[in-house]
């Protein structure tokens, strides 16, 4: 009766669903504060006060079309201080027109798809992924190709990705910092990638386009540089959000951002406007468009997460949890303490963990764990961690 | 390079952006309130002040979680309070979980297109129909299928209707008040195209759901009434937003409403739920989900909208122009004096008025005037309608 598409993966979910409606039972045996959700990445932090008062006087400011229509691809202005920022942040010219502001990152993302692909063209993605990419390439008629990363490292290997190139290759999806691994991929990987993929376009005659979805760039660790992907690709389209950067995930307001050198890019622009309209988001919130556009400077403090990483993460590594150490963004992705992950964290929830399996980002025998939410609960979770360790080693 | 489909409708669409060009150079060569541009319905009024007044207290408050993620659907309170309303205006139980808080209309409507469609089902529109409509229906594999309304009339005749019904007719769309005609279609039609569909649904022993595209209900004119659908209907879905009733366009904020009486309602609100996270849409702008629910027995004043529909129409008329008296909305669809439509809006532009021709709308001979700027730039258009008369009576 109605998609059956939508249906089946309502069913193939279902999963997840069990696993919210067992947490909510939990809470309300326990009481919220005796479970720890791990499962979902909804930051706890607040946005900076610099924000709130941005907020506050737009609000105030006696601007009559404020709320109006404005061009599909956003406010001028915010497009020219965003590509002010960009050209900036990446060393290279970043133009306004090619600039579209968005309805978020995963806005973005579908926008970008709609307005590369055509029918069965390929598009790549590295495991462990965000696993709602599959959904989106395949909402826009695209083939998602899956390419392992370096096991336990989880950086692309360029000479293993080579193999999963086709002349229908039309994209790659990169991600970093990562979600779920929080892995930044170095310069050097992603020079090497760069390289298999113009190897591939001269081979095929074609353009593969990086598509760089960018969320966690300012929730970075010790220093640590997240390589320039406008530098690095030609072909490079960057998707962003200020979801993470300044705790503002329920706003949705995000960019697009297409390289300068990308050939045709004024058409590759236009084309993005016309999916941006046509996939019914018409533009960004036009508010929050002037809100981020006054503070395109500001970011959280990373700080208020390496706190949150460090905890979870020393503690997890003296229970025996084999653990890569974050270097952006905000989940561990610990190996599961025994194979099925699916069963691991089944058998998590009695010590009321919820905990998301690597299976669902294309990584079995992991798992993962959001660290965005109050140190108590984080401090509240050690004892069951243990316990579930214990049962378990 | 990109993809084919899109680039070809930028082709395609090409003549409205010469058009909106040839506006820009008018208005830099006359000065902006030297060109009358009736081509966009982007309205000239101002928000209500008790929305503007809940915007600003939202935002006062220290509510820390306000800029967070909710659940996918919208926040709780929020749907119970729109069902609540729905309830009380259409005088049927609508249920909290039945309603989907969305981005706009534009989003709620390519929602409920992906969880209804399979690959090449068909989709109804009757002409003159919003041109987007066709994309939308594109965008989730389906067809869509143009049927007449009775000719200047602009009401569906149920008995044409039948000779397009099929086994593969998934839904049909209605918008009434429409755009671009103005008309509200009235009860008998409605009920007529009840039992045509009802009938076929028993024929082909398929469901055929009603898609009620909303967003003009608050803006009538002479106290007509818009015949609830889902008292008509009973496999109906409404999608509305509040850019028409709020004025409040670019903040993207609406709503789906799935009647209860739909077989397995339950699953096709968890289908849109789930299609409204992985379009990209996630959820509807947090902030604003709070302003409408404070604001839902609030509406502008479709008296703004009546002064101008009454001089445009009257002066139109006086011309010699052909043209319904919209019921609602704020479109004319007058008669073009030529029988080509666009090279009626062509010559039209030589006096600095920006139309759109009927073809765009799926009905050539006619077009579209937006009434929803200031009192002072219809006043100024008036002669300028009056010299393009001149010219092509």
């Amino acid at each position: 009766m109605f998609s059956q598409k939508i249906v089946d993966n309502l069913n193939k979910s279902s999963w997840i669903r069990a696993m919210f409606e067992e947490g909510e039972k939990l809470r309300k045996l326990h009481g919220p504060d005796k479970v720890f959700d791990f499962s979902i990445g909804n930051p706890e932090i607040e946005p900076l006060q610099a924000v709130e008062d941005v907020l506050k006087k737009l609000v105030q400011e006696d601007n009559p079309a404020k709320h109006r229509y404005m061009s599909n691809a956003g406010y001028d202005d915010v497009r020219e201080k965003v590509a002010a920022h960009l050209s900036k942040e990446h060393g290279v010219p970043v133009q306004p027109q090619n600039i579209v502001m968005t309805c978020g990152a995963a806005a973005g993302l579908n926008v970008v798809l709609k307005a590369l692909l055509n029918p069965g063209e390929e598009v790549i993605v590295f495991s462990p992924f965000f696993v709602e990419y599959l959904t989106y390439i395949d909402n826009h008629g695209g083939k998602p190709v899956t390419v392992p990363t370096v096991p336990s490292v989880f950086e692309p290997d360029p000479e293993v990705l080579k193999n999963y190139i086709s002349s229908k290759t039309k994209a790659v999806i990169i991600n970093s910092p990562n979600n779920p691994t929080g892995v930044i991929y170095s310069e050097q990987a992603l020079k090497g990638i760069a390289a298999a993929l113009e190897a591939k376009e001269k081979e095929y005659g074609t353009a593969i386009f990086v598509i760089s979805d960018e969320p966690y760039t300012k929730v970075v660790y010790d220093n640590a540089v997240v390589p320039s992907v406008l530098n690095i690709f030609k072909n490079s389209i960057i998707v962003n959000s200020f979801s993470k950067s300044l705790a503002l995930p329920g706003e949705r307001i995000g960019y697009i951002a297409a390289n300068t050198s990308i050939k045709d890019v004024d058409v590759l622009s236009s084309g993005l406007v016309y999916c941006n309209r046509t996939l019914g988001y018409v533009n960004a919130p036009a508010l929050f468009q002037k809100v981020i556009a006054e503070t395109l400077e500001e970011s959280i403090d990373a700080e208020w997460y390496k706190i949150r990483r460090d905890m979870l993460y020393n503690h997890l590594v003296s229970l025996g949890f084999t653990c890569l150490k974050p270097q952006g963004a905000f989940y561990l992705f610990p190996k599961a303490l025994i194979e099925d992950d699916v069963e691991f964290v089944k058998r998590a929830v009695k010590y009321n963990l919820l905990l998301v399996p690597g299976k669902g980002f294309g990584c079995p025998g992991y798992f993962r764990l959001a660290y965005c939410m109050s140190l108590k609960t984080i401090e509240g979770s050690l004892p069951a961690f243990e316990a579930l360790a214990k049962e378990l080693r």
